[in-house]
């Protein structure tokens, strides 16, 4: 067993391992519902104007607008009916098309019609008001969002709009492997000295909620051979694995044999100077990023948002959109070694940020914090009271 | 044709619907990975205490504290492996079980292991150090969280360390209706004075992300007995309905002739004191909610989020977090009627909050948007600079 041989900055290791990532253009048409969380593989071009007409936003009249300047309940506007051009009006409903005789819809509160066909406006309307003209809202042609956005429910109604029921999305593939002779699956009993398999259920939830598709491969024994059949198999059928486990120095060492053997440039990045996390290892494998988290829960969940998945986004051509942030005051004071990002879980009571310490083989903690504060590397820590910044986990 | 008749405030028509509707108590058994973004339908009380088992939560030597106090590099403390009790000591990895003779462990990097089975060890341990104890992270019997929660990954892990890998969630079914003649599937190719079905994608995906099973029912004609049969049939099969459509003030009496129809209590809310979404028509027939939302999409998207979300919710059970909030600096000024609630679709750019100004009609906006700025009923309005609070959209 030997103790971890170079500590890099996270930062830098992501930079490194991202430019041995090879990007996945792979994609898959899914329906507009199935479409939601997933990250959309094209840039999307209107195809049509919204509305494709001109059309009234109201029920009312359509008029002319200047005919109604100056109108008021004393002394309203009087449009005829028989007159051809100018004065004359229509009945229109809400989304009805607006001839172009026409500029203005006047709202049927503001209207009396008379038995003689002349209607009586007691309001003036703006040349354009309650018309919206045809492509007002989206022109065709422009540019709605680009690719590596995550869909939301709103961009689902631009979608139907446009006459999509079908989106090209993103279909980047992921392993997940949990490896430890103790480790047995979260359905059987473990007697003492085993332990369940969290980490591949809580890496699977994670990988799916990030839009990606994913396998769990369940648990692989810590067996040289067993552990390098299952990876050689998965980076043949997918684009990433994220492994955890070994989160012992010893351990960590021997995925990174591994790991090495089963392709180029292997192990690239072992060990991070961060806490927890540390004995983190990252490498790529024909352009295919290999991720091995530590075996303990709270770590591996925390490595997982921190490393993981923006080295799979990386790899998916993703764009996330900032990360939530909440400034809350810090309850209690927390010290941290300079040279080394620590990152904290915090649940939030009002303003309050408390800080869930806990070993790193923990996870209720997970459950119960709202986020984490990430304690740079250039920080010795923070006195209670001080107002922190914490970065929200991202679900519902 | 008549116009809206008694204006509501938003709160107020919340409390009153909510006041006649039953919850459900249905609930349905799904995997982990199916579990997330669901609302659990028990509370969830660990069965067994985690760890089961005194662990050691590193690789090195189980020995006891008291006998490494004082212990440096040079002048090590000495254990010898020979003697029974007291100053022995066994070398353990991380994860093992640690027999009750053992207080603590010492880490490897801290030990040089004679031949003779003396342990030098270089560096104090505190007791309890490097261990886990039975139930230390989670002890048996008690509270993880209660009913209603949405089950994140980090809450998948707690899961599967409980051995629980089929959970409990709540079955609420919701039916979506489109309704208007003018409106035509969105695979179609409209007409002028047609227009694409945006509002059954959009709202099926928001009931989607909040956790429940959605039928999107499509589009029915403005037709009463069309109406009345699809309202009928959908409240015999499903714990919500949600319409859109009729954003007139005629066409939404419509709505309200046919639910006062269907069932008892009916219609209790016609029109609410916000901006948009006025034309709002809120009831339930027999303790199930019926919520006519506005058919302009972007008065749609807002109402969904502001009234029909929080009515389902309260309906199936589900406890919320709190909603995210942005801080941020008003691009423009903006006026609002008093007595009114506006909502307004704000952009985010760095320290800006940039409103987006659109016809209720619009779509685009709504795919732009990052959240929306509350303007509340005693306020009218903000100054341009002024910091304000920035309600932001749920997904990713």
């Amino acid at each position: 067993m030997s103790i971890l041989k170079a500590i890099w900055r996270i930062d830098e290791a992501l930079d490194v391992v991202k430019g041995q990532i090879v990007a996945v253009e792979r994609h898959m048409s899914v329906s507009l519902v199935e479409s939601v969380g997933k990250i959309v593989a094209e840039d999307f071009y209107a195809s049509c104007p919204v509305p494709h007409f001109r059309r009234s936003t109201m029920d009312g009249y359509a008029v002319v607008a200047r005919y109604t300047h100056g109108a008021s309940e004393t002394m309203p506007a009087m449009l005829s009916l028989c007159d051809l051009s100018p004065a004359s009006w229509a009945r229109v409903l809400t989304g009805d098309p607006i001839p172009s005789a026409y500029d203005a819809v006047v709202m049927l509160e503001y209207v009396e019609e008379l038995n003689d066909g002349t209607l009586l406006v007691s309001r003036p309307v703006a040349g354009g008001e309650n018309i919206m003209e045809e492509g007002e809202d989206i022109s065709a042609g422009s540019l709605m969002w680009r690719r590596g956005v995550y869909i939301s429910p709103r961009q689902v109604g631009v979608l139907a709009a446009q006459g999509v029921t079908a989106v090209k999305v993103r279909d980047f593939r992921v392993a997940i492997i949990s490896t430890g002779n103790e480790v047995v699956p979260a359905s059987t009993w473990p007697e003492v000295g085993q332990m369940r398999d969290i980490n591949s259920h809580l890496l699977t939830s994670l990988c799916r909620e990030a839009g990606f598709m994913v396998q769990n491969c369940g648990v692989v024994p810590d067996d040289p051979d067993a552990l390098t059949f299952a990876l050689q198999g998965s980076l043949k059928s997918y684009d990433a694995v994220v492994l955890s486990g070994g989160s012992s120095a010893g351990a960590a060492d021997y995925t990174e044999r591994v790991l090495n053997q089963v392709g180029s440039p292997g192990v690239l990045v072992h060990g991070l100077a961060v806490k927890p996390g540390k004995p983190t290892v990252l490498g790529v494998v024909d352009g295919k990023a290999v991720v091995g988290l530590p075996g303990h829960p709270l770590s591996c969940a925390i490595m997982a948002e921190m490393v993981a998945l923006p080295l799979l986004r990386h790899a998916a051509g993703a764009i996330l959109p900032q990360p939530r942030f909440q400034v809350a005051e810090l309850s209690r004071s927390l010290v941290s070694a300079p040279g080394r990002r620590d990152f904290v879980p915090i649940r939030l009571e009002g303003r309050q940020a408390i800080p869930l310490l806990a070993k790193s083989a923990a996870i209720q903690v997970l459950a119960q914090s709202d986020g984490l504060l990430v304690v740079p590397e250039d920080c010795e820590g923070y006195n209670a009271g001080r107002e922190v910044v914490v970065q929200m986990w991202r679900s519902v």
